[in-house]
């Protein structure tokens, strides 16, 4: 029966059937609301939900970028079960349905729920990447090798993600002495927001290999853009700096895949899920077209 | 894919397609988040998805009534889409929707949205169903024949419904001094929550016709039970007291259909859309059975 | 130009001119947002707005007493403006302007604000009321006779009441060893909720004279019932009690003037501004008539 | 009575008799708390009272622009009731109160409500004032010519405004294809934040006739600006930057009247109401002077 | 210096050193601030703070039971640090922390965070107290045996704990099919509400060992006392009426440990965190005396 | 027992022992939970134990100025009692306190609150440090000689302070114009946000003498930073300049103490609160070292 006088089901995007069947399309949204070890304040398991909601508000044409991404096709899978036994299998989970999605010609957008998760999709890629670099925004070095008893608290993501993949990170504005000597010792290129505006988007783009997996912790964001987050630091990034980063690294990259995490709704706004929803689709125009 | 490493989609009671597939389904559930001439507090529009998120937190047996009413299978429509021309073609098109799916064999529950949505499935049970009557849980009269330039205004409801059908009601608490007299002259059975306890629920089955349509305005509870209204008023309903009439009414005559209607979720914590969620659910058991 | 486009000014209740003209209105409304004393939490100093609005959404006929207490004409004076010096200085100014109010003819009602501002209006009642009983209604003793400093803080409230008035008090679950054993040593009907219900209305009715001052702190009421406190205790009085309690003692004495306070509305929802504004509105159809 | 023991009564500026009487005023606020039509986010229908609410907290001289300007006169009228038969009747209604108030040689200032109703002012300015032109400020093209079975609803804005005034937009940010085509075809300036950043204040202000009415949908400033929008969008407009435009085309042209719409106060910080009464403020300032 | 111008440190009881010091305290409070399985509303980790907070609010002499319960010393200790590796091992933490402090001789009142946690603290106690009973509140069976991939998910926590004590249950109003065939197979008392008004508070008693560990799921109280819970359901338990039991298993039995648990402080007002607490701190009243 | 399985006590910086004992300590942290007197929104009482929460999830290196503040040592004092007689006398209590503490050779760091504290602290600074000058941030200019009956008002605060000490103020956008004569006349430097772009830090620093006490109303940063504040007003500073010219001042002169205040922690997200305790943390590794 669901004909024009229904709004379409509650999906990324609010799109009907034609756009959002999964057969169809190419970009799948992978909802993980997952929250168990963070340490700041809580609600990332909230995340997905706020996120697909505020997506129903956006017009489907984005103006920014004069392109409607929705043509792409994009289907919402149902949220991931939490694997409350430990982070470790959770992660192993969200690898193993992002692996199979690969495996079966998608893109995938993953969207958190705690950074930790994005170990398992940023894996999934570079395992059938070879040469694959890491692109992350985030407020924090997330270079800790364990936290609070745990290789796999959202603390560590970073550290693990260098594991398997070349690591630039963009936002930095909170980090230990022993992360901030890591770097260092480590020569990686980890960019204070205003590190990244005296360096300029090209110099980013230019650490990065051709294939790009994005990984977006919205604290990278200031927390005026971006409140709702577990760990708000002060002096962070804007959206229009964000923007045109993304918009480069598109041009002069290929980015196989990203996800968006922490946002914590009940922190913050209502328009600080709408800039993430705005900001997942997006991504989604740069990287996939229309 | 979506396999046990997922939750279910995000439907009425969180079933999986199994249950949730419409042609199996005898209960279809439609979400209405229509607010356009409320005149209290603001919100009812965030209603139906509030029920239906809480609705994914209810163990599927219901100990209250040693029941599994997913058993009998439920559907949950998308959200009908306002009709932002004029209330009255909204009831229109509310009604036109609940008529096909009674053509179609379906038991209907309709989640509101603001209470004069619920004109248009008590019109359409009517119009299918000879000599059907209708229970009303309301803290306000609804009688008023038109307001703020409207007949169609939620505060005009069961004055609207009276005009095919009988009306019960349960819960009054507050009127205007016509309403007041209006119910006199008519000799309506309106009773305040010290009356309906007085009289006990026998007294009300007795005054309902075999085949009876159940419209709940939430503002029939007490404030303790559920804030999340626009227009709260002190000294209401319990849950207890409610739960026990509505097993009562469903023992003696047959519920054919029912609404939920006025949550406005933002006006109160979220244990009021778990009850509302529950309340459905139970109606559901307590109506189609498992 | 205010003609039947617009809604009434914001006032309590929402009357038009002619019922809210100072010159024709028996009652006149005093708000008192004042919020410096408190030591619980914080926001008292936005009660009287919020019960004035609140008091928009009531139906002008108050079905459960059949009456309509508007027609006795109420007007509602601007905000007292806080004094900071000093809270005894506030005292004063709340007491003076209620005394002039009551010497050109009006009843009283007074809103809060914290609890300390009833001395106010209490001592401005017994100063032109020979005899005159206090009754109040609070979760706590409020006999310290000094407390963070100050003889005015809101925690001594009715111990300063007591150097001019005897007062019954209901509500009581919340006091200090030294507090506890002054009502002994004093013998005063300081009175739980449990003791309440086991001695009856009745009771409290017997022990205030014939010209009876109400107070009324909130907190006095079950959590379930208001929450918006700064001192909520469990175990209080609920809405059918607290009504039938003052339609008794407005039956058998006379209630000269009342003060409803310490509702910090962002404390709860909505709905406990609303039961303030209907239980101001009762108490004014109570001792005024319509 | 009320004296300077007392606050002002709550109008506009919290200003006393002398300077918010009707008859001396030159400016008049109309408060028009609708929400009816709006697809997104919920609650403009308490932005006049929370704008009203937070003008009270601000100095009467703004240091910004070196003026007082409530020594013009500002009368506070009391909220326009809404017409809740349809959209358009309500805009009807809109349209005959400010055309009355400018009949009676007042400067109008309409507190929105629903972007949706500026159409009225609007048009009651252009049928009085040959040659007007319309600065909008908004974050969509809001060039719908119907939406949601309405060609009043909110999204349809400027397109009815176009019907009888030429429109200059800043702040657009959010367009459906065919809007984006539309703007496109007709040649209109409809300039992003980006856009407007790279032309300057200046070019805007060229594109205006003499006389000019300003209609500002607070979602055309950026959300860290204002979150309390129905539809917030990322990349918005800054206040100074506003400011500075504003105070250019009051220079430049004559500004004949203005509104404020969309605030949504729950949806973000008092913060933002206190903005919007700055602004509305101030708007008063450049265009009437003190 | 922290002299009589200071308000004592933030604790339990907001004690000063000489009945908060560790040495002198018969009473140790333990909070965890744990939330990492919980499958509903999210919140139990800001738990231990809010009630602890709140206490600061109490009066220290409990007018109910006429105690002064802080004169045994109560010492708070800091918060017990997630171990994010696995459930398990934060279970394991929590009772070998409770185990150590039995072992020094405190009485230990444990502070949730998520309801699994208890497990901890009550297997200590077993472990020490031969024959020990549990007497749980609680709207849940929590008798599942594995939950999303966990044995120690907070829906199994009075399964785990039957495999080292009987346990009687008050409250149960949501449970699985299995559980429920569950509790009939092994005849256990896990009593509604309803069946606990119908049995008597003497009916729980009589099914206690003669030591007996409380634990407290807060969602056993009806939501209209305790709304700020991740699972709500209607119909729950009253703070009277749990009081009265407690009250009435101090008196026949000895209370040697226990546990508050669930409360999830934005869920709800701020007077559920002080229902919280003065539960806690009437508890340690009934339990150890003054 | 507090060992490794523990969080800290709670207390600024979430110091262990070592860092936080009071004897080792070279700075003092003075929380004054005191909100008497604002008259705009409320809830500055809530201010210090909200930095306090928020200071514990901050790293403890700080990236910024590549500095680990805590090494000097951090010593948390319990909250200041309100002496609620009058402001005069609380000013008082916090100006004895900061001098015995100066006296003691502590650096103090006083968390308010409304600015009016700031008094106390000021003046124990300035008769202990001849020829010291004060650097204010601030969004009003506090410079009334009384308000609302008291001269102790937090309106009046720098009224206050310059009754001893020289001070130069930044942020300003809010005056009376009686307050706007008066900085005129006085030949005061008092900068809007726009003034100093303009001028720059290095002027800013050149009104200053060696010896500096800096107290910061956090209204004087932009609402996109800081909205949770009693009287936000749009248009003013950001974090990064405000941090550059406490790097500078810090430079060039001596930093001998600061406040901060007017946080009101309900009115604006939780980042707010931490860029409150990122911004004490900074400053005191800019003024203490580390």
């Amino acid at each position: 029966m669901p004909d024009d006088r229904f709004y379409p089901h509650r999906n990324f995007a609010a799109l009907d059937a034609d756009y959002g069947d999964y057969a169809r399309a190419r970009v799948v949204v992978l909802p993980v609301p997952y929250d168990s070890t963070t340490s700041g304040w809580v609600g990332t398991r909230d995340g997905p939900q706020a996120i697909i909601e505020a997506s129903g508000n956006m017009e489907l044409y984005d103006v920014g970028i004069g392109r409607e991404p929705y043509r792409a096709g994009i289907h919402t899978l149902p949220e991931v079960a939490p694997h409350t036994g430990s982070p470790e299998a959770m992660v192993a989970r969200v690898e193993s349905i992002v692996g199979e999605l690969l495996d079966d010609g998608k893109f995938v957008v993953t969207l958190g729920g705690e950074h930790s998760i994005a170990v398992g999709p940023a894996r999934a890629h570079a395992s059938r990447t070879p040469g694959l670099s890491v692109l992350a925004f985030d407020a924090n070095a997330d270079l800790r090798d364990d936290y609070l008893d745990s290789p796999y608290n959202h603390a560590c993501t970073l550290r693990r993600v260098l594991e398997f993949a070349p690591v630039t990170q963009v936002g930095l504005r909170s980090a230990t002495r022993e992360e901030h000597d890591f770097i260092r010792q480590r020569g990686l290129t980890f960019l204070s927001p205003l590190e990244f505006r005296a360096a300029g988007p090209e110099a980013v783009a230019a650490q990065l290999s051709d294939d790009v997996y994005v990984t977006i912790d919205l604290d990278g964001f200031d927390p005026s853009q971006v409140a709702a987050v577990g760990t708000p630091e002060p002096g962070g990034l804007l959206w229009d700096e964000v923007s045109e980063l993304l918009a480069l690294v598109a041009q002069r990259k290929r980015i196989v895949g990203f996800d968006v995490t922490e946002l914590a709704p009940s922190l913050g706004p209502k328009a600080n899920a709408q800039l993430a929803a705005k900001l997942t689709y997006r991504l989604i125009g740069l990287a996939v077209g229309e």
